[in-house]
């Protein structure tokens, strides 16, 4: 297995397909079946207390999985979500935040694998996400 | 067991805890152990193909379980969610959405349930979330 | 949607494809998109403080989504799960458990629903599963 | 941190608390904060077509991350899992599984993390499970 996207590849395609998020999300490492995704946290994430919301980390968590595919199949904008559990671990600090995602299946319609949560600079995990994608038939 | 909260209660409660969702969220019925939760979808929520994104169908199914929640124990801003399963059914129409959340155990120190959400005016389901909320301790 | 299979029919079924738990469950009302499934609890399924173990409860709710979905589908014996989540709410008497399973999609590849747990003659669950399964393609 | 139990000290306890599972686990690796766990499969837990049953694998599982808590927290039996969502990935062959779990917090109250399941001598994991145990107060 190679990969069939570059970083600058997913940074431009995530632009074109969600422009309302734009530079909201920074892939920071590529490796075959996994991905390193950064999130800019904005004032709209933040929650009294001063830490970062729940659907913020999902979101990410989501997004970060779906990176993860796109590079190992290709730029298939219908890979869509089927699943995801989330579970929040710590408080997060009202930073940025890193999210690891791992591929462990990558089969011909569904990828499977999860994603662990950092405030950006810590090493104890905030969230953890099991996530399952449906990927569309190739024509 | 008796509700805590009324709807207008849950109202001005979001809007001061949450004050950037402002107007987003609208329960429209609160009965014991229960909530039905409109969202109002806005431009940022949508995705190609004219469907609502994954964060925005969290967001919803996070908030009712909390409103669900807070309705029967009262205004805790603590109580935050600790796990969260979606299950994402059906493409939802680009319309508001209606979140059906159902408290299914409501202990000490936990809230237990689903939330089935569904396109508004739409009969099938587009998404189900299983929900556990923590509850501080009182003092 | 009408049912493709009886009662009789799903437990004559279970008995030739899982011949080990013969006897174990019970299909007691089998509507469309649902299934009402008891389990004969034995001596390895209880737990010391008499109680029901996570597996045996897992494998209820396992089975009842998976004769509410054949129900549907008709015997197709290579139906097999995909994901399941579940929330154990209250500990369980050491009795026989009933589990009520509800299909909210059925689509040509997945059947997506969930399964509330009871101890036999409570009302308030003991555990309650989100369940996927997946269905082999048809020749 | 360091741990509070022994691999033999965890066989003593679980053949005193779950007899009936006796000589079904193995316990093979105890680092810090995880567990390898060994299970010998039984004609019982076999399905058609030569696999494993998805409530051998979820036992599997639950077991693996009940010994990474014990080992960190000492033998309280009233440890219990409160919620387990698992992924099933590949057919796992018709032998022994291997659990990889791993706690990603281990808090007062809860202990979170996950569970890689492998059949025996093979490096693709058939199934990912997520868990949260719940850890009964200290008097």
């Amino acid at each position: 297995m190679t990969l069939k996207m570059t970083i600058p590849e997913i940074h431009a395609f995530l632009d074109e397909v969600f422009p309302q998020v734009h530079n909201r999300f920074n892939v920071t490492t590529l490796p075959e079946m996994g991905a390193t995704v950064e999130m800019r946290i904005s004032e709209s994430d933040l929650r009294p207390g001063g830490t970062v919301s729940g659907p913020a980390m999902f979101a990410l968590a989501d997004v970060a999985f779906y990176i993860a595919t796109l590079a190992m199949i290709g730029p298939k904008a219908l890979t869509v979500t089927t699943s995801c559990t989330i579970n929040f671990m710590r408080k997060p600090a009202p930073t940025d935040l890193r999210a690891e995602a791992r591929i462990l299946k990558l089969g011909r319609s569904l990828s499977v694998g999860d994603v662990t949560l950092y405030s950006k600079g810590l090493d104890k995990p905030v969230a953890h996400a099991s996530v399952t994608y449906s990927i569309p038939p190739s024509k």
